[in-house]
């Protein structure tokens, strides 16, 4: 095969406090004997991405830059985001955690994945036109499903698995999610649904209460509705639900939960104990919707903790039987439970569109844009 | 033996709002076989027993009542704290954790303690002249040893070495403490010392600082000075804690704890994550120095973990050997590792004097009440 040129996204913050943006074109270097080149079909704009993608920089504050054939964009960084800037500072860094597309070459040991399609994840960047990536971290797609129906066969899937996951192995027996509405939340509740798994839902508008609950969730509370808390209280004394996994992280909504599963506990309580519940009560913080300072209120008990949660993190503490049961169940339900939707195809070069920036960091719900970095629509 | 018969204090809180405090006249039951009845000559003022003692009502607006004979004393609480205190309403709550005195009587299996020195603890509570206890639930105090000198035998020796343990089995090596002038943080710090465990006391103020240090510890911070933040991510870069205690409770200790290990680890990894440090980053909250919100402000990074701690659940969770040689080392050293050290001794009557109620409250840094409830100074 002759030599193959790659277009690739990259963001830089600079030590100045600007944001950069831009195409780098590379050559796809030879895949080693186990690896194989991946021309990317589709990749798609999940909250991680964007977080590093922009990093603090408001997205209405972007500009377009450079030429037609070589687009930039850049935007200042407000001062007060630098410190925390600092690991990054002056790096190139490539992005996007996951995509799917076809295999164009492989190393002498994979030669048989030629033509196939695959799914991949890579620290590389997936936001790209053409990725090496070893073959095992390939999810070999079955017959008949799209790159596009395979580019979010990761990060979605596996988060909603190892949050189930992490319950059985801590011995609870439900859950609580927030914001429930979301791709991944959807996807939660028909695992949860499938599973048999009681799932309190919690939902920021009317309009997401209809979203779930026309996809059969039980539980499902307008965190925006005076009687909220009060509803919180008798969903989990329902249930039983003892851990929740929060994508908010910002803000009361961690502390919320958690004292609303002390009041749920200690009035099953037979007598007064001045510490509380002696029923763990966990919070799992995995997102950063809102990224001011996470505030817990009220009388927690004393059995609790909130906590960070990384999928990527909890698949390399668990063993690899359960890691790859887990991988196999997403692959055998990839068009029915894990199924994603995408409300854009957007270009690679789109990405630095100001208006497309605008338009993906919305992250209104039902709306996910996918990238289609090869050009070629899936 | 004839009948004996016993004050105990009762402190209530009625559904009308008010903090009702009084001695109760109870005749002791004969112990079962396996049972022992301690007069206790002493019994210290924990700072958990005082938040169970006056619930939230403010300490200057506490009030005499009663009779020379028959003391009482009541209060007001706070309208907003009603919510919070319903599981404890118009219940006579025993009082006092923990406490020490003379073997009185015996039941036929344990008569050899009669006469022995022990120390106990009862859900029952100690603040009362005598109380019946199981003899497995007792210390036998070496002898020589005062009730005095064993009254503090269990909290406070206890949760200092559950910290350390908890530290050795969650995989850290060394500890952050704040506040940590009071009695236990001394305490803490004699075991670190002798243990050779990196400590980095957090304080908050220069005559603290001064305390510790010349108790000999090697870390001491003073939370109040503006050097602080950047001290702490020193400190802990120095001793590689990833493990903090906080008896604080509200406000952003916690959160600056992790911010600052965050900070440590990350200048210490080799290329940029946006997700972090990977190691797990912990503060356990033990106390509630301040009532307030608990504040998690900054960069935590995605490995990390706030949360509850109670010395009475860690034993739970513990095997019984583990257990014992942890008790076992307290009584070995219980004169000089564990030695309390005590500001004033008051009658069980004093308790509910208003004057001496808000000298108690303040919980002042070198400050400790000592109750003497058998009139037997020791």
């Amino acid at each position: 095969m002759t030599t193959i040129s790659s277009l690739e996204l990259r963001s830089k913050i600079t030590s100045e406090g600007r944001l950069e943006l831009w195409l780098e074109k590379v050559t796809v270097p030879k895949p080693a004997a186990d690896e194989v080149v991946v021309r990317i079909d589709a990749a798609p704009l999940n909250p991680s991405d964007i977080i590093l993608l922009l990093g603090p920089a408001e997205p209405a504050s972007i500009q377009a830059g450079g030429t037609p054939t070589h687009p930039t964009a850049s935007a200042n960084i407000p001062l007060q985001h630098m410190p925390g800037l600092k690991a990054r500072l002056d790096k190139a860094l490539p992005v996007g955690n996951e995509g799917a597309g076809i295999v164009v070459d492989a190393g002498s040991d994979v030669q048989a994945l030629v033509g196939r399609t695959v799914a991949a994840r890579s620290q590389l960047g997936m936001y790209a036109q053409y990725r090496v990536v070893k073959a095992s971290d390939c999810l070999v797609l079955p017959d008949g499903v799209s790159p596009r129906e395979g580019a979010s066969a990761f990060i979605n899937p596996l988060t909603a698995l190892g949050m189930v996951e992490t319950m059985h192995r801590d011995g609870h027996s439900a859950l609580v999610h927030a914001a429930a509405a979301s791709n991944l939340g959807q996807m939660l509740n028909r695992v949860c649904l499938k599973d048999r798994i009681p799932l309190v839902n919690i939902v920021r508008s009317q309009a997401q209460t209809e979203i779930l609950k026309q996809q059969g969730a039980k539980y499902v509370l307008d965190s925006t509705s005076p009687t909220f808390p009060r509803e919180l209280v008798e969903a989990i004394a329902e249930t039983g639900a003892t851990l929740a996994f929060d994508a908010i992280g910002g803000g009361t909504m961690a502390g919320t939960i958690v004292t609303a599963m002390e009041e749920a506990l200690s009035a099953k309580g037979k007598s007064y104990s001045r510490y509380g519940s002696p029923i763990h009560k966990q919070v799992y913080i995995y997102g950063v919707l809102n990224p001011g300072p996470r505030i817990l209120e009220g009388n927690l008990g004393t059995a609790w903790g909130v906590g960070g949660w990384l999928m990527t993190w909890f698949y390399e503490k668990i063993d690899s039987a359960t890691a790859q049961r887990l991988r196999d169940r997403v692959t055998n339900e990839l068009t029915t439970t894990f199924a994603s939707h995408y409300s854009s195809e957007i270009s690679l070069a789109d990405v630095l569109s100001p208006e497309i920036i605008v338009a993906f960091s919305r992250r209104a719900t039902g709306e996910k844009f996918l990238i289609c970095p090869s050009g070629t629509r899936s």
